[in-house]
């Protein structure tokens, strides 16, 4: 990179906009949303509470919250045209396609025809999204129609359940309720970024989330906890894990779930689902995942100082729950729609057209020659 | 806008990236591709010469133009789960939604799985793209299933024979030849940057060229013509357009299909395809449509001095076309795919992950209450 021009370079270090939604990386609080502490969060909040945060701009109160799981627990039904459109997208698809092909439908049957409508479209996607993902997972896979309203009270117990065709556990909702507050917003991330340059054209919700999920589906955005999945799930001790990450390290192969562009010291939302991972690996009686999990962990930071980022421990954590790898980005979807959708709001309600400029390095002129002369 | 920040605002005039395709507004050449002159190629070149030019990174020697043509030829055809899904898509439904949904929905059927295939599914985008709005225009519209495999060599004689059924005039097909050119490419505008965000996450073409397509679709970037189209349709005569633009002007109201973010003096795409709007208006024996257009803009530079942008008079080119006005913007969409396409090679060539950071505008710390004590 060294003889590369540094001006634009991914834009790292320049302003893009404002926002009043979250910090990333500020010292003394790693995280927050809105000002509160991603810890307090992830260990106070359901994570409804945290959607209406975000979207709405405060906590809401028990009156409020109750209403509002009920307002989401009524918008999960799938239209008709939008099933016969997910009964098309065939089983070997790559799920955040069908996620991507599932909202861009959406837009068709429910277009947001004025922005005074972008608290109701952005409350249905986040009801509905779950519903997509699993309608489509068990059409192809098992060859069911699901029914997509269920009676759970939780978007994570909703996607479960529909997941296994029966309702979670305890503490399955409850893990699934705080990987979804952990996931939910960080700042001018790309897919944020990307869903903040729609909306400043004045493009309607389902675009900016359609094209969200298009750049949150990049291996090197989303998509990081199931290549750690696909990394450690063959490992079958914490010596050989130890043995295979030195291996990758001499060879230089990038090893997901590590670092983080912003976070310099550790990702604060590590610590907590590290935590759940190890609950569900007692709950289950894993005697080598999670510690094969620890021992790369341990590993990367004495060889590398580096530290785990939010994806390492959700790919055990997940796979504890029996939740096949690769869904694993989709509930990345499923909770950072709130994210996103809040960033549109922000967007709009201060908009200026995000048109940079861009260095040029090709011919000063050129010049036509008749097709007939041309070598 | 006086009290608001400008750090960000838009990012204006900062640099974002690289390119060697394309320069806006730089003295002496107002635009060219690759270095070529926007006059030049829209005098002399085929549009499927120029898709080439920005594709593969030079001008094909006939040999390599015939080749090419043939292969977009033969790349026409929809499989059949994607017509089945355009057919569940209504007839008022937004085009540009449909855009979207097909190229998402072709993302599941035909995945790019490594970029070593970014030229193939390019190429086959360029060349479906007609055939997903055209079958679906067709079947909503018309009740009729459309063969989308004509044997016309251009891309806009093919989009004119499905809209219509029957092969386009000689004019209509240089008229669309024309515009295709001038709409292929804009440096970093707001869609082509959607685009290159979304690259820039090692994300595949199907899910840039959606996240594209999302942000052309927004009132400020693509539609323009359709707006203008909208303006001028019902004065009928040069006299009434002058009294009612200067109310419009009066009233401060939004006047689209003038002026621009970058070109400072005039739009060089204007005055080529207002050429070509002239000779359709005399080809079709209008006495009002074009007469009304040039009154509006000798009024706007009169009055403002604002001149027209590419937009202005592509709304009278089209419509002497017969063209709905609801396709406008996926015509923009058939041509820009290829702008598109090329700055994601470009992105991929050199990429850094596109992640800015913001201003924070939020509470520094917030106060976590009890739900029961929350008002």
């Amino acid at each position: 990179m060294a003889d590369k021009p540094v001006t634009g370079a991914g834009l790292r270090g320049q302003s893009a906009g404002s926002t009043a939604l979250c910090t990333v990386g500020k010292t003394g609080s790693g995280l927050t949303y809105r000002g509160f502490d991603i810890k307090e969060l992830a260990e106070k909040a359901k994570f409804e509470e945290v959607a209406y945060l975000l979207l709405k701009g405060k906590l809401p109160n028990q009156a409020e919250l109750s209403e509002y799981i009920s307002k989401l627990k009524s918008l999960r039904g799938l239209p008709d045209a939008l099933k016969a459109v997910l009964e098309q997208i065939p089983k070997d698809a790559h799920p955040m396609d069908v996620m991507r092909t599932g909202t861009s439908m959406l837009g068709n049957l429910e277009t947001e025809e004025s922005f005074d409508q972008q608290q109701d479209v952005s409350d249905r996607l986040l009801a509905v999204l779950p519903s997509i993902i699993c309608y489509w997972y068990r059409f192809s896979h098992d060859g069911v129609r699901i029914d997509t309203e269920t009676d759970d009270n939780s978007v994570g117990g909703h996607f479960l359940n529909m997941l296994r065709g029966k309702p979670a556990s305890e503490l399955h909702a409850r893990v699934m309720n705080v990987s979804l507050i952990l996931y939910a917003e960080h700042e001018f991330n790309a897919s944020t970024f990307t869903a903040r340059v729609c909306a400043s054209t004045l493009s309607d919700m389902h675009s900016c989330v359609t094209g969200a999920i298009g750049s949150l589906r990049g291996p090197l955005h989303g998509g990081a906890n199931e290549a750690a999945m696909a990394m450690i799930e063959d490992w079958q001790s914490p010596e050989e894990a130890e043995t295979k990450i030195l291996g990758m390290l001499e060879r230089k192969d990038k090893i997901m779930g590590f670092g983080h562009a912003i976070y310099r010291e550790s990702d604060p939302r590590n610590a907590i689902i590290k935590h759940w991972s190890k609950k569900l690996s007692d709950d289950v009686g894993d005697d080598v995942l999670y510690a094969v999990s620890e021992r790369v962990e341990a590993v990367m930071w004495r060889e590398k100082k580096l530290f785990c980022n939010a994806d390492f421990f959700h790919a055990s954590a997940y796979h504890f729950m029996d939740i096949p790898t690769k869904l694993f980005t989709p509930i990345f979807v499923m909770s950072r729609v709130t994210g996103w959708a809040a960033h549109v709001f922000e967007q709009r309600a201060n908009n200026r057209i995000i048109r940079p400029s861009a260095d040029y390095t090709g011919p000063e002129k050129s010049e036509w020659v008749p097709i007939e002369a041309r070598r």
